[in-house]
């Protein structure tokens, strides 16, 4: 098998906007729940870039979602009853619609697995929870770094036993797309125009000539066959 | 989910020694494919052993197969005409009949990985091809290390985001449940009386008393439900 798809899982494969809001409105009934989830979401990225930089050594994603869980609920001036549980809403994200059926079908021509920020712990139980059979998972806990660094991508594609031109990464955000072509990859955009919500304004285009894309997964799984 | 299974592979799911030697019968006709089979296996401990000391650094076990293959060649007198092709054997290798109804059970109660020697690419080949549903794969890769190294199973259990003794590891090799439990993990002992021939004078029997003992998959996730 000298084929695989590498999946971006958060925002490209599941809904976390609505899944986290729906864990928050019973877990903090006062608070606006979409507002906290775009809030916890917004954390991601900073929580990250420190360990790009270097300044802070790698920790799994788990972890940064539960610091930045209790600086939200700080912000939102709440305490959350049980920390854990409510870290553990991001094992709990449904997936889009056309997802199951898509990566089903992609699986017929290569090997499938997640090439995400989150951990193999996350997305061993996300994956089981959204009905996803990879066949194996790849991702940043491999390079013990976080995308969009080169190393994250090369460390998939040697985990699967391929050259990195050998894989394609699918993703709804240019920025990915742009960071797996730098290192050789082939890229596969389908945008989630409501990832975060009704007014997004980010990621409805292809920035750039990738090489497939596609307005859902199961129409990726037709162009690439 | 707060346990899982980690299962030893070679051996313990699926039966090498007469897979491995269908695949030699064909590409080397001239040969004893069973004796060809278990020459090619007699190499895997010393193979690892260098690395397990540091005299080598880690490199995935598709190489050692490759370089095993070609020392057993020699011996044997023969020109392989396709190294990578019959290397890829072991991406080939018939389950025993119980495992895969046996790991979709056991399944229900908990994460089930491989822990085992194979790489991640090795791994995602060999489970798509015998039918395992893995949630994950875990094992030497992660720790960049060899079984039995202690490290090999608390890496696993890392990656899991559990604690050792939330993992049961299943095996049909006593000193790998040794080490197992010596890092404080469960064990269970699944025999598989046949892995050397019908001559097998090892691992017939259990050599301690280990959590679990059945004679096979489906007896274990009924013992473990």
């Amino acid at each position: 098998m000298d084929r695989a798809f590498n999946f971006d899982v958060f925002g490209t494969c599941v809904d976390w906007r609505t899944s986290v809001a729906r864990d928050v409105a019973t877990a903090l009934p006062e608070v606006d729940a979409l507002a906290f989830a775009t809030a916890w979401r917004a954390e991601y990225d900073p929580a990250m870039a420190r360990i790009r930089s270097g300044a802070r050594g790698y920790v799994p994603l788990d972890i940064l979602h539960r610091e930045n869980l209790l600086r939200v609920a700080e912000s939102f001036g709440v305490e959350v009853p049980d920390i854990d549980a409510l870290t553990a809403v991001w094992e709990r994200l449904d997936p889009w619609p056309d997802v199951q059926t898509g990566v089903q079908a992609l699986r017929t021509t290569g090997l499938v697995a997640p090439c995400s920020n989150g951990s193999i712990a996350l997305m061993a139980r996300l994956g089981r929870y959204a009905g996803l059979n990879w066949d194996c998972i790849v991702g940043a806990e491999l390079a013990q770094d976080y995308k969009p660094e080169p190393a994250v991508y090369l460390a998939s594609a040697k985990a699967l036993g391929l050259r990195p031109e050998q894989v394609c990464m699918v993703a709804a955000h240019n920025y990915d797309l742009k960071a797996a072509r730098a290192v050789g990859m082939q890229t596969a955009f389908v945008p989630r125009p409501t990832e975060h919500g009704p007014g997004q304004t980010s990621d409805l285009e292809p920035s750039e000539a990738w090489e497939f894309i596609a307005t859902d997964f199961v129409e990726l799984a037709k162009l690439v066959a």
